[in-house]
């Protein structure tokens, strides 16, 4: 009897070539099958952006000990639902994004690419975890993370999660870390996001860069807080944004906004 | 002594010149001074992307009766952020994204730039507002949403939201409503999403569409139950996504994933 190994479909925002794609691919080899298929190029900061009106191409990149790398031209998301309808041979046990190349934590949520591959996977009912490290370079040392991911994901294939909830998982940039936190998202915000330039032609352009700023830096139980004190953050995220406080307050009071 | 009228800030994901915003414009114009920043073309499905790589342009694309409208060759959320930066002359008192041409109930959220635009400006804490109408026909009928949407933003511009909620608000494809309901978000899913093609050259491209399913059509406090049966939907939303059970059971277990 052949017994069927756990399927992992990988995503990223930094594009298939990623340093942190091929780490998380290397660390996690012997946990299942491995199908990869991310962006052809960098996609940071496409959120759960997809593609309504580009046709969308694949390109296997490789194959090699089982595990297949496919490119696509499209968005992080864009991979994820190319590969549950064109290339993966059967439902896959687990989604993951990442290892991204940089931090995911507090209001990037909503802004990361990586953030979208895992939700993509969580709106399909499929366990997801997102797997982010707070460290820009191309060359970041992804190997002090390995043996939480392998953890992390080890768990999650065994259990599960919750229908609608998939995990952000952040690590600071160290070489060892003080320990694992279950955290909130922290309420912050990104200012001076805006510079103009003169292009040599006479007209402005723009580039979005910016500055973030943690609104509660006081509170202990926040992934920022988690992060800038050398712990994992994890933040368990869902994918009902429903304002319950409000939808409670409002719910039977028809009038109030007619 | 000048009294300052109340500023908006209006976008989409359907660009500048789509019926929808230009309607919004038109409903809203005496209730305070208007400024437009959206995309130059359409961009449905780009969610809280922003361009983390590309040059921003801005133009000015007509000025009318104290309108000013810009175009900018960016995301919905670019949009936001270079109108808030660049063009705004005071802080908005409210963002407002639409009217969309198109439902966006449910995970619709996550995917619409319409939500990108109200994310953005609920995450520079400013009141926020989506509009959009499930019809998603260039020449769709925005009149009969006049007094709801004039109702809406008059209450937002009043009382403000809390820090950190946004409202979601559709409109069923109807003459009239049976009235408004503040209403969850329903658990959906997209399914057959991709649609293979063979390119005139021989190669397989690929377009993605879909069908939704609601997940929990017996609800009856859901967006998409509310749409289904007439009713205007208000889904106040939420930018903290942390999953509050999971947190609640795990936040203090830190040996649970190490």
């Amino acid at each position: 009897m052949k017994i069927m190994k756990p399927l992992i479909l990988i995503s990223n925002d930094d594009g298939y070539h990623a340093k942190g794609l091929n780490s998380l691919i290397d660390m996690l080899s012997d946990l299942g099958d491995i199908l990869v298929c991310a962006p052809e190029s960098a996609r940071s900061g496409f959120a759960t952006a997809f593609s309504a009106t580009t046709p969308l191409r694949l390109k296997l990149r490789r194959k090699r000990e089982g595990v297949e790398v496919w490119s696509c031209n499209g968005t992080p998301v864009d991979c994820v639902k190319l590969a549950l309808s064109q290339l993966c041979p059967r439902r896959p046990d687990m989604v993951i994004g990442g290892i991204n190349h940089g931090d995911n934590g507090s209001v990037n949520s909503h802004y990361s690419g990586t953030m979208g591959v895992t939700r993509e996977g969580c709106m399909k009912y499929i366990p997801s975890v997102a797997f982010s490290l707070c460290d820009y370079r191309d060359d970041a040392d992804f190997e002090p993370l390995r043996s939480i991911v392998r953890k992390i994901t080890a768990k999650v294939l065994a259990e599960g999660l919750p229908k609608g909830t998939c995990l952000n998982v952040n690590f600071p940039k160290a070489a060892e870390f003080k320990g694992v936190k279950v955290c909130r998202m922290a309420k912050g915000t990104w200012g001076n996001e805006v510079v103009r330039t003169r292009h040599p032609r006479g007209y402005d352009y723009y580039w979005l860069v910016g500055e973030y700023t943690n609104d509660e830096p006081e509170a202990t139980d926040t992934d920022n807080w988690a992060l800038n004190h050398g712990y994992v953050a994890i933040t368990p995220t869902t994918i009902d944004v429903t304002d319950y406080t409000m939808f409670e307050r409002l719910k039977d009071c028809t009038d109030e906004f007619c």
